[in-house]
């Protein structure tokens, strides 16, 4: 069975000596967000989430969910528990505000929650994961009264939350939806329709289950100007804000899918369901996108999730599995064979994943910490900053995030060989698992997309602007360094191609939008190497300082900065390959006929 | 449901048009391999895969085999009928010797069914394709009384064989296997021993089943010096060479796999079983690589054939779903969206897989023709130019081709979004399914190193020069042409790169072998890029003077030079990129202790 330990070092060397989190002590919010506070979340969660979350991980992906004839579900067995402890454990509330019974800390530390609880186990995860986003909408958009009656209770945990676009003909197209609320003559609404993929759509965790649910009034707009987010309770409250009378929205089936077979993805079916209006009417979209963007984020951290948990099975495994010979001759000549450790290739893949998980893990969180400072930053300009780096990178830590993820959950299996292949081993659960990372919450073309012709643009370019004289900056100082030169000039130079890519995409994206479009899933891919490449060079310069202060920690350092040289080495060069391919344009991609691709 | 139609027009080009085929008509064995005789095979052996085997591909999956107390195992509901219908078809006997009851076909039109009846069916394919591994062990190692008793049943299909290499303990370090062969005074062996992953190891498809087992006689050096060949029929013959008395092998139990649920992957148990030393005693590890040789090709045709039958559904979902517009506007102003053919990045992952698919269909049946010429060719040389070319190959079409294949088959997959990941849709399946064939009969890791430790050295690197020659020659002539200059110009650059990897390897991994084993991964996708860079030369030129001459087919033929000329964009660009990623040879990934890699 694959095992889980929470990466608490890693964790706490990013949090505490890369982003440095108790320098902003000052800011609200921040007043209690002490190193030391830091250590016990990620000592403290991590261990309880390995401890009780884990286990369930294998035996919930066998299991699966159940529906029953009456449209009831029920979640693998073991769930139901672990939610329970998962709840009174309080880690769900650490970042929601104090005044619905949160405890106020910085996002950043919700988002390391999130990537332990993902690699424990995703489908469990979700359950929460969905929870949050759906608090976040009513957050900012619902009325005081619906903040009153739904948040304390879905922050406590003692009712999820779901979100409810996709109907059976559109997903990313959300004009096309025909799910209808009807006013009714108190004030509330009738929804009809289908929604389908409903992550934890129906379950048997909790008492209630609050839908959000995206609906069309009757003389809505036929586009998504015309597109209203409703508050759906499974139980209309009563008197004392309890469940109460059943709403006619029910489960018609569950998916029968690739991966996390542990959430129930649920056909939910609104037959004159009651719901209230969240914010305005035809102003939904805007709505969804707040718990978008926040889902946007859980996402990528998903695929850095699978990725970990994956790398670390991958680690065990090498180290166990005994094939073969070193090149360089026998290492354990009295062993019968050396350990999958001593090949080149094998440890090409795990230094992949190191590289990956490390780079990627204090890019989530730097991003974590953006979104933190967007809010409470102490000046206007620096809100504006961190809210314009975290908009121009949420697609990034969506898309190349989870392509990145993926591909290292499958290098993982790859590890283990045959045995990989095997259910009872858990990596081929973890790369069916990542794999709808890719996918949902807008597929990664959708992100590409978001990124070149939404975000490039934003203020005249202010952003990306922006973030190419963030890495020059750290590239031009880790220069001076020795040890980081060779890595700053590889940044530098995939720096430098992600502006002739944006250049290009100036001068060729506007008169033929298509070329924008051909190119937005590579140019994603080399803002993701340039990201994790100032990522590297940050934990490089932190780790070099703590050796040349002769920290006791040495070996961790020292492999910092080896893994930095391996992220320069066999990461960055694919950003010249991925903008030449830019480069080529439309042309060939967009010239055939419909009917040139039947094959047969 | 998924659907699948064989590429006809697309094989026939290949076969007839690129290989001409019916030019080798004056080669024992080509006689009847005429232009004609292709159009059949490739017509009618396509219908009759795609309207028997491929509705079985879904159901066989979500049934997949069950395993009974007794130890026998059932396939799924409908493969023992497809069996005996593809049986009696004829089609499994097309190359296999007269003398046995074969057709004597050349092996190209063998790959072309091989590659169908993969796309329709996985799991299915790999009960016969474990019998051709093990009839060509015969026919090249066994004795002429084992000849004549097992091939002529299994060349018909009346029996399947199967490879019986892996233990627990061991895979492709096959030194370490245990199972023990004992001299019997008959002349026989008693076998004894716990085989695993044995595909088609157990089934109720046919009377007979013969095991080929690696096992150790008494005395065997300890190491791959003391490997023998067994053959262990499943049943032992009787006088008239039927299946008589059951021989003590038995299925212990069938694996739960992420993918290929209809094929049996069995735990077989032997205890002391009777079995027959095929050649000579230790020299099996030879005999298991004719099995294994054969097998490679076969499986490097799996990923393109998932790769194929995912493009065919991506390509059919993409015409049928509207999802956005057009970003140079509406498409089709009076449809409520456009379909997915509009957006530039689901037109990129189209024209991939079809870049990939056709590309590598030429690459593999130019290696199946390489085959047939190292044994019948006119000339020694000729034979051994052929022999050299395949050698030096075998390792790229399963490398390459099932690492492409496979992630082809997971953007097809993510061209139908969210319903990509619905098991009902059998886009996952593919996924599933073409992820074995990375792994299985050498993991693309050992491949590599086949390719950079053995192959590339053979005979002075003689056959490596004989293959940068060929490519050369090809793009200096293709440069002359305009319509192809631009992707000469390409793959004479990626060639470039290939060699200046090459000389890399010869100038630091002599020295420190873990610079070849670190890059070697990378130097098998560059040639992978060169050699479908060559063929897509090649096809190239064909369709351009089909144009010049007036070709009726004429958006066939256009179709050809448009995918060419995206491959030359898209493809060759990764070649430097990897080749810079070889020269930076193996520091960073040997150096870090293996407890730097514990991330907890």
């Amino acid at each position: 069975m694959p095992t889980y330990k929470a990466p608490a070092r890693d964790t706490r060397f990013i949090i505490n000596e890369v982003l440095k989190l108790d320098t902003y002590g000052n800011l609200p919010g921040f007043e209690n967000a002490t190193a030391d506070m830091a250590d016990t979340v990620v000592e403290e969660a991590g261990k309880f989430i390995a401890e009780v979350v884990a286990p369930l991980n294998l035996s919930g992906d066998q299991e699966g969910c159940t529906r029953h004839a009456d449209g009831s579900v029920t979640t693998p067995k073991g769930f139901k528990e672990a939610y329970v402890a998962y709840r009174e454990s309080g880690w769900g509330t650490l970042t929601q505000p104090e005044a619905f019974g949160g405890q106020g800390m910085p996002h950043v530390l919700g988002f390391v929650i999130e990537e332990f609880l993902c690699s424990a186990n995703q489908a469990f995860a979700m359950y929460p994961g969905l929870t949050n986003g759906a608090v976040a909408a009513i957050l900012t958009k619902g009325s005081p009264e619906q903040q009153s009656m739904y948040l304390p209770k879905m922050i406590s945990g003692e009712w999820t939350g779901t979100m409810n676009l996709t109907e059976p003909h559109c997903g990313t197209d959300l004009g096309l939806i025909r799910t209808r609320a009807v006013p009714q003559a108190d004030g509330s609404y009738a929804i009809t329709g289908t929604k389908i993929f409903i992550s934890a759509g129906e379950h048997d965790l909790t008492s209630n289950i609050i839908h959000l649910v995206l609906a069309k009034t009757p003389d809505a707009p036929d586009s998504t100007k015309g597109i209203s987010l409703f508050i759906v309770p499974k139980f209309l409250l009563d008197d004392q804000g309890n469940p109460g009378t059943r709403n006619p929205v029910s489960c018609g089936a569950i998916e029968n899918k690739m991966g996390i077979h542990a959430n129930a993805t649920c056909v939910l079916n609104y037959d004159e369901a009651q719901g209230w209006l969240v914010g305005e009417e035809n102003k939904g979209l805007a709505a969804m996108f707040i718990m978008m963007n926040a889902a946007r984020l859980g996402v990528g951290v998903q695929g850095l999730s699978q990725a970990e948990v994956a790398y670390q099975n991958a680690v065990l495994y090498a180290q166990e599995r005994r094939q073969g010979r070193a090149l360089t001759g026998a290492a354990e000549p009295n062993e019968k064979a050396d350990m999958l450790f001593v090949h080149p290739d094998v440890r090409r893949m795990l230094m992949d994943a190191k590289a990956f998980t490390e780079g990627f893990r204090a890019f989530a969180l730097w991003g974590a910490l953006q979104v933190d400072l967007s809010h409470k930053a102490a000046t206007e300009e620096e809100r504006a900053l961190a809210d314009e780096m975290i908009s121009l990178l949420t697609p990034v830590i969506k898309g190349y995030g989870t392509d990145k993820g993926f591909e290292t959950a499958v290098n993982m299996q790859q590890v283990w060989g045959g045995h990989g292949y095997i259910a009872e081993n858990g990596m081929e659960q973890f790369v069916r698992d990542a794999r709808i990372a890719q996918i949902y919450e807008g597929a990664n073309g959708v992100q590409a997309m978001d990124l070149v012709g939404r975000k490039l643009g934003m203020n005249g370019g202010k952003a990306v602007q922006a973030f190419f004289a963030t890495v020059d900056k750290d590239c031009a100082e880790a220069k001076a360094d020795p040890q980081l030169a060779d890595l700053a000039g590889r940044v530098e130079k995939a720096n430098g191609e992600l502006k002739a890519a944006t250049m290009w995409f100036v001068q060729n994206g506007m008169t033929n939008p298509n070329n924008a479009g051909a190119g937005a899933h590579h140019y994603m891919h080399i803002m993701g190497i340039v990201t994790l490449g100032l990522m590297w060079l940050r934990m490089g310069k932190v780790a070099a300082a703590a050796l040349a202060a002769g920290s006791g920690d040495k070996s961790f350092y020292e492999a910092k900065l080896v893994t930095a040289r391996y992220f320069g080495e066999r990461f960055t060069p694919d950003a010249g390959a991925l903008r030449r391919k830019i480069e080529a344009g439309s042309g060939s991609i967009m010239e055939l006929p419909v009917e040139a691709f039947a094959t047969a």
